[in-house]
């Protein structure tokens, strides 16, 4: 182990990271770099930096990435209308391949030649950085530690804290669950979650009202859409991190964006996990507004049939990989007209599209409509459409074929 | 136009296929069969007979077909969690092949040589009637005519009803939408919709109350699957229309099911439409979290990525062809073990799943969980995972490929 | 009919054509324009101005399409290694939509209203020319005068002809099949090829030998990829016209590229044809093996899993369409590497790849070899591989799944 | 390592099982039980016996498995047209599962706690082994010697045998190649195939005449399909291993069925493979050719989309699998009427289809027919066909959008 000079640690603050800082500084004898982000978790991370300090680091990276974080990874992933398994928005997901990125940038900064993060051996999430790591840097070593050491409960990493000095925050009781946030959303997984017959506690939930709590009088906002992104709420401009920070607030304060599900992980097992999303699920909602009245519909298929293929790139680690690459390159061909304004209205839990408009929408009404149409379409056209379309089908069966 | 002798029409008993009814047998000089089906659209079919009777029709059909429709046809899509582009539960496009079909045996039985339908040139339901009806009879003659006639406008319609002494009900005012209604859904088109920017108007709805209107207090209940279908709601076993009539009731009355979209139509245009699928709505979000525990992740995933050209085959009028048979082979065949219960939480138009549980369940909590696992799960094994899952990545990154 | 100004004429010079542009003449009461092209297909076309001016043409477009044909139509389909059906190389399909824009290109220069063809309504290529015209030119009125007029048989057609002094030209005996050609390939449909059981005449073929009369010794070529076109062979820089020259000659001189297939025509019924594709048939596997060393193996697969709806598209006639746009984006963008050279051997109807060598190439020597690999791979990762994919199948089959 | 009481190995009786033979024994102190598998790789399986006993083994198993090889694992892969990237027919893939399954049900007979075998731990059948072994026998260990040992060289190999008197064959020089047979195909590896660059040498090929050295004369032959299987051979009915062993003689007098490949295994690397597959050539042509007469068009075009994902599936070593019997459900469902004849010209390396002809054909001459047909088809119908599916792009490009 001895050949491991200097290592880039995903580093949150808290006890498990700072466990593994010290550990990582014991077993193998080398410099330790820190990097945390603020990814609109809603913790401040400028503490890190004194209790990395405090363990000797000398490098250590604090580093705002919100903005980067939607404009680079939530909302091209949002383009496809991504969700996997029909119910996860991939908040968790989306945000891996951006710290795998900064990690390896900062290793080649520090010349570091590993990198090292605190995701245990059952999850995606060590997957998703690992598989990161080696795309942008083929020859990096990684270190896990929970693969590695023998501190497997809550006990022993206590009692290592404790033997090593590291501090060990008291306040308010611990969480029965293990968590994770972003600007994207929360996740709850452990604890009485185990059981998926158990109903989840209201409890837990700490971004978003519940659906009963929230205002009994509904909310209405619009969106406005370019290349479909938002670009606007309200009429206001906002950036990618503005805009979902806003839509975080308003649908928390609906009771938006609460889903408990059970997802099947790229490691091989089930597992039970609980998810606010209340921006994200405004944003799927909207997205397919604006781009029904603006995609074409083959365009649309295509999409909604790749899109669960995306969505598992995404999930199971594959950001940084050619097919991703090549298949992102199709989804934003595809946004190049998803202009115009969607507004919607909001009331405890539920997203109701009431108007979309755009200045590229494809709707036709003088084609549409159930008046006379003054010759925009012609009805007959229809009887050909439909008799060539079902040729094959009259030749079968008028062949014997039972299509019963 | 003479070679007709017998027609079968699909018949309502409402002014306008009492019309067409009187303007076939004066046009084709042909005798009539009328059918008329209780699909659950929440009208006494009935009175469809003396209406046939005064127009002269002598085969009258009128048939319940609301477990067919349910057993045959709703619940295999459902097998699918079927939805067409994103949002629209296909409450108007699974009804029409079982119509067809109809036609088709009662053209059989009554020995006539065509079939006729009240649905307009622009619309989808003119395709999937005649492409149901030539599927299983190849010979058979169809006669449309939305597409033939001159009667193009409301006025000219009730001219020639009056003219021909068809009685035109006038109770109440006519509704401004065009509607369709069966046991999974009641649609809406037309009127202020026209307009997608216009939001829709709160008395439109018929079968749900809104969100708002919906009871203060949750209503939790917990269905029964048996290979991907509920036999029972609450412990009381139902056959399938009694499942579907249970959960319209209990999902509109908490205001579950509608939406308001733009979609794309199989004759090339797009359409708005209102949707009530209060049952429908409740039934997709549950056989969802049943498939999460019984379903293998991969069968899963391949449903996913089929189930846009299935939803597409239905939309389009293609139930009656080889490749939905071919893919219902398939959809069929991984419900083997889709048995268990799911636990849903229903409140002012929210569904919240709160529980799951299945003999069939491949959840398993030794395996997923957070504490120690007695060596259920080998952690190790994740590092070689990932290592071979990168190796395409690394030697590509390795050879100078940039995967950022 | 009277409101048809100008019409732009798809024109051979050949009786058919001839005819039709006398019929519109007079049918239309309107002003031509013709259009012939050089695609290739081994005629002359400047013979066509003066049959076009003995009929009273005053505008008269002969253009040498060959390199744009190949360049931006058969290069760009040959990316994603395009075959139809599993057999068919699509060298009618993708000539048409350059005739197509070419039509509606000239129809703007000349301020015509109205585009026709000489293709029958029982054919793909209506589809392929009036949804391309369509799709450029909303507003254009196709005239295609198989479905209009009754001269539906041979004799009519020369009747017409002799009656209104259109020349016939009688040398040689007319060919039994129906032909299309270009550079990509030639057609043969109709004749006894209406009987599926019939075999193929020998004398039918014009662009190749046959196996059995191609020379005894092989062939050696290498041909050259940038970015997945081929430009150069046995080290010479060629045009893309001139590539697919070369190959079509010492395709059709070593016996390859016949094909004796039934396919499925867009318009419903299945029909025979042969044809003749050497050129093209040699691009397929040297496009194949070059991507076989350059490519990414998802990147690739993702390639195959979308090919046959690329390939329908266009077959389809849908060339001109935003979804055909939106999948070559992922096409052009997986062809990034694909550099190199293919190396083949030409034997009497075989093309057998001896070598395929590339600066880009992703073959790794040290990993791939049987021989001590010095570390490059470690083997143990295997396990952790293999244990990881399989425990999704363990922990359904300890549950009692039956996976045989 | 004392836990393993009993391990079944895949026997073939040569050097390197017989090694890990020793080896297991030596290793972990326990029982071994003998599989050998007649496969039709063309090497007596008997001889394996005595060489067991010899080693003091006293459960010996020794089975032939043709005709359940390719009635159970060849002919249902070959009903999706499989072929893995383009090239490669799984001869080597679609034997592994058989393999799997016989030392699961062997170590349940005898009492088994682990089954070995001796593929490398570079290679896909490790994986393909595995994979099937933990499906079906999710509790049994597995033991690869190539994975564990550290005679990795073949030197190594040679000395621990010498010192453990196990006796080498020396009759010939050793092939440089690393081979694997079965009656679907040979393969070889390794040696200077190496170098994607090299030319295979002509001597390296064993089932298989050049295209140089077949006949001058043509075979013809007539294949007879029940349900996608071929089930005659010139009118000559025959079992499924028959007819393989019949079609591998004739392809392979003719010089067919040679492959070079660069492929991408599964574990993350490129691999250069030569193949012989005689038999499954012409199948994979002549299955096209009766499904091309009597299967529906978008049946077929969804096969076409599938089976690229179902080759990944087999190659990878998923046939016991969920997914697997998911898709063979639907695969097995097309083929009901796959019935009929096909007939093929075989010369030098070529495979020409001549004809088809099936009682269920879908073929329809009097539609077909590029001469009058009598009102089968109407050509009016294609003008609102085309119409209809030019709408979309109609309205798009009069809304200003550029499908160029």
């Amino acid at each position: 182990m001895s050949d491991i000079k200097k290592v880039v640690l995903a580093y949150s603050g808290g006890l498990d990271t700072s466990v593994i800082l010290k550990w990582l500084q014991d077993t193998y004898q080398c410099e330790i770099v820190t990097f945390t982000a603020d990814l609109g978790q809603g913790e401040e991370v400028e503490p890190a930096r004194t209790k990395a300090q405090a363990l000797g680091v000398k490098e250590i990276y604090i580093d705002d990435l919100r903005e980067e974080f939607v404009r680079d990874f939530v909302f091209p992933m949002f383009r496809a209308n991504t969700i996997y398994e029909g119910e996860y928005l991939l908040g968790t997901s989306i945000a891996r391949p951006l710290i795998a990125k900064r990690l390896v940038e900062i290793a080649n900064e520090t010349g570091a030649d590993a990198i090292s993060h605190g995701a245990t051996g059952k999850g995606n999430d060590q997957v998703r950085f690992e598989l990161g790591a080696y795309a942008l840097k083929p020859g990096v070593k990684v270190i896990a530690p929970w693969r590695e050491w023998d501190l497997l409960s809550r006990e022993k990493l206590l009692a290592y804290a404790e033997q090593h000095n590291i501090p060990i925050e008291r306040h308010g009781k611990k969480s029965p669950y293990s968590m994770d946030a972003n600007l994207l959303h929360i996740s709850y997984e452990g604890g009485v979650l185990e059981d998926t017959w158990s109903e989840h506690e209201e409890e837990m939930w700490r971004w978003s009202v519940s659906p009963e709590n929230a205002p009994n009088t509904p909310t209405y906002i619009e969106l406005t859409y370019r290349k479909g992104d938002i670009v606007a709420i309200d009429g206001v401009d906002m950036s990618p991190a503005q805009v979902l920070t806003y839509l975080n607030k308003v649908g928390g304060d609906n009771g938006i964006g609460r889903v408990d599900i059970v997802e099947n992980r790229y490691v091989g097992m089930k597992a039970r996990g609980c998810y606010e999303t209340p921006g994200g699920t405004i944003m799927l909602k909207a997205h397919r507004a604006i781009e029904s009245i603006t995609l074409d519909r083959e365009v649309m298929h295509l999409k909604d049939e790749l899109m669960p293929k995306y969505a598992t790139m995404i999930y199971n680690g594959y950001w940084w990989s050619p097919e991703r690459h090549m298949m992102q390159a199709m989804i934003d061909a595809s946004q190049a007209n998803v202009n115009g304004v969607v507004r919607l209205k909001l009331y405890k839990g539920n997203i109701m599209v009431v108007g979309r408009k755009s200045d590229d929408s494809l709707f036709d009404a003088a084609v549409a409509t159930f008046e006379d149409d003054a010759g925009a379409y012609d009805q007959q056209d229809a009887e050909g459409f439909i008799k060539l379309n079902a040729l094959r089908l009259r030749i079968a069966a008028s062949k014997g074929r039972n299509l019963l």
